[in-house]
């Protein structure tokens, strides 16, 4: 166990001052802190959960001018389904989202070309276009879901593209939510970058190819994690994500997260089987969550499965608390 | 002059015999090639000019069971707008983008999101659902321009995601358009990178950041521009790009690769002024292109002029050669 032990701790841990010393501060931070915060208590003061739901890749820029960027695979399908489950919940959702990743509801369209599904009313003239629905499967129950949904304002949307506003609007958001206690809850669903560099040893121009092959030395992205749980949101029910793509070292490294940032839970999947199963550790539990090949056939969803695992530990959690 | 030259010089190019070894081969690139050669034949038998665009950026893996990869920055909009403005100029256009780039026509929509647009008649319960044209303006007229060039077969796409898949296809492109000659035109929009790690050199497994700071040593692209000049499509007319941060050396850069490739263009830009500047340099001409401040107000694009002088130059280029 000693290389175990000597791993989890060789990760560094970022405190509020060097965040903003290493990461530039996106502009708009203040302000979307302050529509997080009334949301928060809008909802907390309503009776609801809350849950911050962060989605998507990060983009790290190679140059400040940045044509270049390191980039995650994540097409944010996890965190936009997961949204729709927990509206279903009962849960207000701040979704975090990365800029064009998928969205909730809209994402059961994605792929599809919008001008392909549409019918010009050309016959009567009426200047009526309408959608076919043969071309966009389900169209009326979502739609209605949809709306509801926004009507309600149940669901706020927060966009960041580069790993700077990410941790920047999830610290924000951390404090925003801090008012409402342990009704909140925390889901890290993006794929987050380890690396970066700092951007007083970046290029300001595009790097020339002219000048031979490229060597890149990039630094390791603090652990965000270590003062969500300790110092912005110590109340609130804090589940993260541990992705990989050997199994034989999943569930060692996800007992290794809980272990040093003592959150709550740790969803741990594997990148070929994601779908399909993963596992949900707590400290003192390690719950399998599996499709059976039955229910990938009716589409259900391993997120509909996390979401109701990690709810109920919510509640469980909340009681616990009072 | 000297550390001009020197630096033109330093480029490394591909022949056909290193891109399949350095470069995995896409299992679809034959039958894409035979599409592609189809469409070529039949509309040069129809007496049309055929532009092969090229759009969006590349993906470099740096893993092999990919989490990370480096990428450009491109959103496709410069290919998908100059897509239009070829097909009103008379052009089929074959359309290889980076999945999930900007499409033409589709690319007006952008950034909206659909359940947003669409209402539900739930007043008469005919259950149709229309859309609400003031969130999508000049729906009708832009769905009715996208259903001609659909219905005529003037518009094939073509999507790669990977630096491989991009090299492959362009090649294949390359190979099915020389049946119609000089009536063939490659305008290549697309950003992609100038370095990559063999395959040989990658990591299976999602690099571990517990190990530490990460250094990634990338090998230069192979300039597919030479082949595709000399061997793959000598006969055509071939248009590239070149984008800098630094105005400074922008016209050197292009001479410098017009020299080197001899080819018949190379559209020159900025990043921060590409929407409204661009200088069409050939072996004798530079034409700056500009947008003024009235065409701008009035939504003109600058690919619209692009176009206007390309396809004009192509035109007179096709009547050198009878």
């Amino acid at each position: 166990m000693n290389s175990f032990i000597s791993r989890c701790n060789t990760m560094a841990s970022c405190d509020s001052g060097s965040l903003s010393e290493e990461f530039a501060v996106p502009s708009h931070v203040e302000e979307v802190r302050s529509v997080m915060a009334a949301f928060a208590e809008q909802h907390g003061a309503a009776g609801r959960m809350v849950v911050l739901i962060t989605s998507g890749g990060t983009k790290v820029p190679l140059e400040s001018r940045t044509v270049r960027f390191l980039d995650n695979f994540s097409s944010g399908r996890r965190g936009a389904s997961s949204a729709e489950y927990f509206l279903a919940h009962g849960y207000a959702v701040i979704f975090l989202h990365r800029h064009r990743s998928l969205y909730p509801y809209t994402r059961l369209y994605t792929g599809i070309n919008l001008l392909d599904c549409l019918t010009l009313d050309t016959v009567h003239g009426s200047g009526l276009v309408t959608v076919d629905q043969r071309k966009l499967p389900n169209i009326t129950e979502v739609l209605k879901r949809y709306q509801e949904v926004k009507s309600a304002g149940l669901l706020l949307p927060v966009e960041f593209s580069t790993l700077s506003e990410y941790l920047h609007l999830l610290k924000a958001a951390a404090q925003a939510l801090s008012s409402i206690g342990s009704k909140a809850m925390f889901y890290l669903a993006a794929a987050v970058s380890d690396f970066y560099i700092p951007a007083s040893e970046m290029p300001e121009h595009k790097i020339q190819s002219s000048n031979g092959p490229l060597q890149i030395s990039m630094k390791m992205v603090p652990k965000i994690l270590k003062p969500l749980v300790k110092d912005w949101a110590p109340k609130a029910f804090v589940t993260s994500f541990k992705l990989e793509t050997d199994p034989s070292i999943l569930l060692e490294r996800a007992r290794c997260a809980l272990d040093t940032y003592k959150h709550q839970a740790v969803v741990a999947n594997v990148l070929d089987t994601r779908h399909g199963y993963v596992v949900v550790v707590t400290k003192d539990s390690q719950k399998e969550l599996v499709l059976t090949d039955e229910e990938a056939q009716r589409e259900v969803e391993i997120e509909e499965k996390i979401v109701k695992n990690l709810s109920h530990a919510h509640t469980q959690f909340i009681n616990q608390k009072m």
